[in-house]
């Protein structure tokens, strides 16, 4: 066996097939969001257009002031696993206001919104005896690995298809553990799950329901709790999975759900014993930055005000772009190789940054940009942005909307 | 299916068997390690004896310092996965200092060193066509889950058993691919793998060899490389993975290895792939504590002299210690609950803590306290600690070697 060989091959495959994936080097300018320095070969300044430190709350002051605080209080790492030694009081703190957030009896923080995924569903459906899980068919890789972690048996419903979950949950007897698996914002296309019909059928065939708002909390809501405190509904789900690394702006992850649920994932999931805790300072940053969005709503009002601005600029230049009823904008290539190429012209000739999301990401054939306007998006970047996507359609003859059927 | 009982039962019955864990509620306070405020319960003065912050670098005013200078220059998170905008230049610059500490082509960044155990096992065992895995028997957590994710074929070999691992090796066809994953440092027992004659093995059945130096990277070798540093063998590894968190004092895991593994693991591992990026911060931080220790051993000196003296001291009052050339001091219990309250007393007290270690962390029958001394305990600090074991010793007519046998 060459092993080396292997590698290479393996990569040159990737790159035949345009889903080589080339990492930008960037530096973003704490103040300055969402403009940076890219030092990808030559250094220049480029605007961001697809981060998903949504609100720009990884610049925030007051998310900056408490983990300076933190970390001159308590030093840089937590020193050990939760259990042993690595459990500090903003670790506490931050569970605390997590659980008000969603307004659950406890939370469970863990190193990242993968990890909490992989960990909770890995534990809760591989220890209910006889658990069976149904899969929204679009679920986050972190979701379909833990529910792959826990060997409990598998089903897909196609994505956000009430019937088709519903046939299946009816063809199981009433009595046999079933966890419905999917989440609020699909990260990607930007659609919304029917969470309230969802939760109304798991109520009918008894079943507990995992949702996942990694791409909703800081977002919507009056509190920003995500689209179940928006619709009223946070009660009915039996666990909310979030993330503190996107619109939060820091890093880490964590499930809210029941005193029991929270200590028996606590107490059996490996992925959340074994390792680490995340820094005081992680912890201290994340709380403070979730206690201002609880009060702010000017965040969320301005990213929702960019993102029409963003939508209905796309529209007037016949750009096509998805419709969906969130704060993300996928404008379709469905090639990886030019998806590439545009991103790097974007990069090159305009100074910016969108990076081209190609396969494993998304389906191939489904290569896209995805553009996520913040509030720290100006109107001359806006501008640019469009006068950039404008300029680049043009020159490589891409589909375009016919103007007339806008 | 009454899920919120059948959590409780499960709960009910860790209660019963004395492995149900409290987490002590600490502030560790930057400038002042080991001491700490303990929340647990009444407010309290503790010192910390059982911290994987192993030389202090916690509070290293390098550490702190480049953290805050990161903060204040990129903001708190990274604001994406590695590939979607996530790739600051610190990342860059810690892959390098990495890959350098090591000897390697390239490094690796994971948000955890359990996600790059489980995604690096899980990716390589995974994706290698018949990829047999050699697994130590007492292999951490995280490889075993990321052994058992490739679904790959596994034997576990008797703990650093040379005959047992050859045996195996030898039974296999030349030309199969295979993968030895083992640790240097145990971190439970703190004995030491014979890394050389297991090198030695997969020359001779062309197996890839894969080292877990999580306990010992900072630790041991010139610069802080780890054992296979120590040992002139770092070039014999095919790949060497470690943490962050432990005795560089910050959070993250890593590993180092060829320019094309290390490529294919970026390319292949959803756990890389799907996450979001650590902050440029905890980054910067990681890497300015690499740094200095490749430079300085007097935080190294300082802990094996730490280690000695309370080994000494144990020894002079009889209180039996696990014997290992590392730096880990397991004193055995042997029963959960006593380890437990033994614990509790330790805390209560005599204001020392030291997390009891118990099942799932340890096998049943082996439960004990793990005692970490660092270059930060004071002379008092070790008095204390003697002073209270010999103390507690006593009033649970503990076992005691005889005096005479020492
Ligand atoms: C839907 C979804 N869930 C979970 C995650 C993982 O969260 P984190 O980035 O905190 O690991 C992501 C993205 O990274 C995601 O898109
Ligand atoms: C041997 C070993 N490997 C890996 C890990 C995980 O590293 P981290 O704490 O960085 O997740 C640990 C402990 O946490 C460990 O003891």
């Amino acid at each position: 066996m060459n092993y080396q060989g292997f590698f290479k091959s393996a990569l040159d495959d990737l790159r035949d097939q345009g889903n080589y994936r080339v990492f930008a080097d960037l530096e973003r300018h704490c103040g300055d969001f969402p403009h940076a320095t890219s030092r990808t070969g030559e250094t220049s300044d480029v605007t961001i257009w697809c981060s998903n430190d949504y609100l720009g709350m990884g610049q925030h002051p007051k998310v900056l002031a408490a983990m300076h605080e933190a970390l001159d209080r308590c030093g840089a790492g937590a020193g050990g696993t939760r259990n042993i030694s690595g459990t500090t009081h903003d670790h506490v703190l931050l569970e605390a206001e997590l659980a008000d957030l969603h307004a659950k009896e406890d939370a469970l923080l863990f190193t990242s919104g993968y990890v909490s995924n992989w960990a909770a569903l890995g534990t809760l459906a591989g220890r209910i005896p006889d658990c069976l899980v149904l899969s929204d068919a679009l679920n986050h890789a972190s979701m379909i690995e833990g529910i792959r972690h826990s060997k409990a048996e598998r089903m897909i419903w196609k994505h956000n298809d009430l019937a088709d979950l519903e046939a299946k949950l009816a063809a199981q007897p009433l009595e046999r553990p079933k966890l419905i698996a999917f989440e609020s914002v699909y990260s990607m296309d930007g659609d919304i799950a029917p969470i309230k019909e969802i939760c109304d059928l798991a109520d009918k065939y008894n079943a507990m329901t995992y949702l996942d708002e990694v791409h909703a909390v800081g977002l919507y809501g009056p509190r920003g709790g995500g689209i179940a405190e928006r619709e009223g509904l946070m009660d009915r789900l039996t666990v909310i999975e979030g993330t503190l690394g996107k619109a939060y702006g820091v890093v880490g992850g964590y499930i809210a759900a029941s005193r029991e649920l929270c200590d028996f994932v606590r107490s059996f999931a490996s992925g959340f014993i074994f390792t680490t805790a995340l820094p005081p300072a992680v912890a201290a940053g994340a709380a403070a930055s979730i206690r201002h969005l609880k009060d702010s709503v000017e965040e969320r009002t301005a990213q929702q005000d960019k993102v029409a601005q963003v939508r209905a600029r796309l529209d007037a230049i016949g750009i096509p772009h998805v419709e969906n009823p969130s704060h993300i904008i996928p404008v379709m290539v469905g090639d990886p190789h030019k998806c590439k190429f545009i991103s790097d012209m974007l990069l090159q000739e305009h100074g910016i940054y969108i990076q081209p999301i190609n396969y494993p990401t998304v389906p191939k054939g489904t290569e896209r940009l995805r553009i996520t306007p913040s509030p720290v998006h100006s109107a001359e970047d806006i501008d640019q942005l469009i006068g950039a996507l404008e300029d680049l359609w043009g020159q490589c003859q891409l589909a375009r909307m016919p103007l007339a059927a806008q």
